[in-house]
């Protein structure tokens, strides 16, 4: 006899871009997954790294490439642009507006609400490596892990998405 | 005894991207899969709700935010851009003019035949009302709901992917 | 009785972009599950065909706008661009040092590597036929078929993902 475990009572998702617009959907759907009861793994590996950036500046020493890199890229969740209509920094700001009259929460409030409910949050070590960013310039109670942690969770899980 | 609901049955998507190509693969992959006998619901969300809007203006009354994210965004299938050699809307031209020419069917002709196939296309109506639009500005024939409810059809479903 | 196949020895991607960074993503993600033991299709699609593409050009005769298009579209490995940080060129090339720096696979390497561990790469045929791509201008070993092979092997994977 098998114990089958049911795979509905987890979910996985990549977040890959690190855009504004796909950081929010991302965690509109993790922290949806979570208050119906689900366990939810979010994995963030390349420009989804800059969704977990403190916004300031962690003063971490290193080499050239890697500080042109951290600096020019946008630092934790008040910085990100628009996938579209992004209108030089304008798009965001009228998005933001449009959200807040809606009531619709914030991605800081989206992020402190994944923790809350316990939502599993990974960054990818491998992309942390080669961007260059250490972990005391991401958020705080993340998880660390490559990409056979990733696989290993996708399998106990039915829905895993790439964002 | 627990009766096994056949996942195989079954595929979601969510439409989060507005471009034309993306839409194409979107609908591509819907209206094979329904053509094989699955039921598909693809829901959109933030701008693959163009992907939906009615091309002539619905007059809908609206504050100014909305009426400007409106009046920007494509309004529909036929003024969809590319993700890629957009080229100020020269490349979509070019892409439909090969794509006709090859016999592929028009983004338009691909929503007419998802909804003959009976695919449920489901607006997101959170993003509806940070976005400002409203049902008469969207196609006929769609359902509206939000994330909990994607949430649920993904659970019966083997194949989910986020596009 | 039914045999139940299982699906977490199967994974399958759907690689519709062609940006260097999304690329690299994808064949992480494909080796390091071959090297887990799974069986790993990747289907190749849009954009995702430029990965795909032999960097010298193959002489083949056709329209004008298929000529335009091949041109105007990045030759495999080495010539594809980031889905971010691009700034004209510069982006790749400031990428591909850092990872070099930290001994991650270059795109080439991954490529062969998937090429060593028997993942399955297939090239969709609709997508070759509207760009305007024959099989003499793809790498060689590829499988070439259409969306209901795609949805088939789907249906026997766990993880399935729209890249």
């Amino acid at each position: 006899m098998t114990t089958e475990v049911d795979k509905n009572q987890k979910l996985t998702m990549i977040v890959f871009d690190g855009d504004l617009d796909k950081a929010m959907a991302s965690f509109i759907i993790a922290t949806g997954a979570a208050a119906m009861g689900k366990q939810v793994t979010m994995f963030f590996t390349f420009w989804g790294l800059n969704v977990l950036r403190k916004d300031e500046s962690a003063n971490v020493k290193k080499p050239f490439l890697e500080k042109m890199f951290e600096r020019m890229m946008p630092r934790g969740p008040k910085k990100l642009g628009l996938s579209n209509m992004n209108m030089a920094g304008m798009g965001p700001k009228v998005m933001k507006k449009m959200m807040k009259e809606k009531n619709v929460s914030s991605l800081d409030e989206l992020i402190e609400m994944a923790q809350d409910l316990d939502v599993k949050m990974v960054a990818c070590t491998m992309s942390m490596d080669v961007m260059g960013l250490t972990q005391e310039e991401l958020i705080d109670d993340l998880d660390y892990a490559g990409v056979a942690s990733y696989l290993s969770e996708a399998d106990e899980a039915n829905t895993n998405l790439f964002i």
